[in-house]
C-alpha cells in the first residue's frame, strides 16, 4: 500500500494517483467492467459466470463495491427461488469512468514507451554502475 | 485472490486472464512503466520521485519485479556515493506488453459499454425484484 504522500505533483508523472484502488483491482475490475457492459443489471450467477469468479471471491468484492456505493445488491425472490441482482450505480458509472481515463493515460505513456527504443537516459543515470 | 478457475474460456470474457498479477498492482505498474519508458535505466531516487513513493514501498516492489525476473537492480557506487540503478529486462519488457494488450481489452469493453446505453439484460435478469 502506498502512503499518503502526494502524487498528482507534475514531479511525478508516473504515480497515476487516479487510479482508484478500489476499482483496481482485477477481479474488481472484471466486476465492475462487465456490470457497465450489462446496464440492467445481471444475477449474482451470471456474474460468476462472466468473470471466472468463486462463489466466495465474488461475495467479497461484491462487499467491497457495494460498501463504496459503485454498485447495488438486490436480494429477492423470483418464482419462489432466492436470486441476487446486481447493477452499476451512477456513482459507480461515473468513478468507472474517471478511472478509465487514467487508464487510457497509463497506456499511452507505455505505447508511446513501447515504441521509443531511444529514450533518454536521466541525469542522475550513471553510464555504467 | 482469485482461485484457479479456468478464466480463458469464452464463457468468461470478462475475466481478463492475462491482467498480470504482478504489474498489476498500482505501485509496480507505475515503475514499470516508468522503467519502459527509460530504457537506459533509472536510480532508485528517480523512481521514488517519480512514481511517488515512499522508499519502503519502492523497495519492496522492486523486490517482487526482480524475483519475477522483470527488472534488474545493480547496486553499485559512483563516485564514492552508492548508487542503485533499476533497469526492466527483456522478458519484463514482453510481460509488460502482453498486460497492455489485455489493458487495452479491458478499455475497449468499457469505452464500448459506457457508449452503449441500451445494453440488453441477459436472460436471467429478472425485469423487477
Amino acid at each position: 500500500m502506498k502512503k499518503a504522500i502526494p502524487d498528482t505533483s507534475p514531479a511525478a508523472p508516473f504515480a497515476y494517483a487516479g487510479l482508484d484502488r478500489v476499482i483496481h483491482e482485477h477481479a474488481r475490475l472484471s466486476v465492475l467492467t462487465c456490470l457497465v457492459a450489462h446496464a440492467h443489471g445481471l444475477t449474482f450467477n451470471d456474474l460468476k459466470r462472466l468473470c471466472a469468479l468463486t462463489d466466495g471471491n465474488l461475495s467479497r468484492h461484491l462487499q467491497v463495491l457495494e460498501d463504496a456505493a459503485l454498485i447495488t445488491v438486490l436480494k429477492g425472490t423470483e418464482r419462489n427461488r432466492s436470486l441476487t441482482l446486481c447493477r452499476i450505480t451512477a456513482t459507480g458509472r461515473a468513478r468507472y469512468t474517471e478511472y478509465l481515463t487514467v487508464l487510457e493515460r497509463v497506456i499511452a505513456d507505455a505505447a508511446h514507451a513501447v515504441k521509443s527504443d531511444a529514450a533518454a537516459p536521466t541525469d542522475s543515470a550513471p553510464e555504467k554502475i
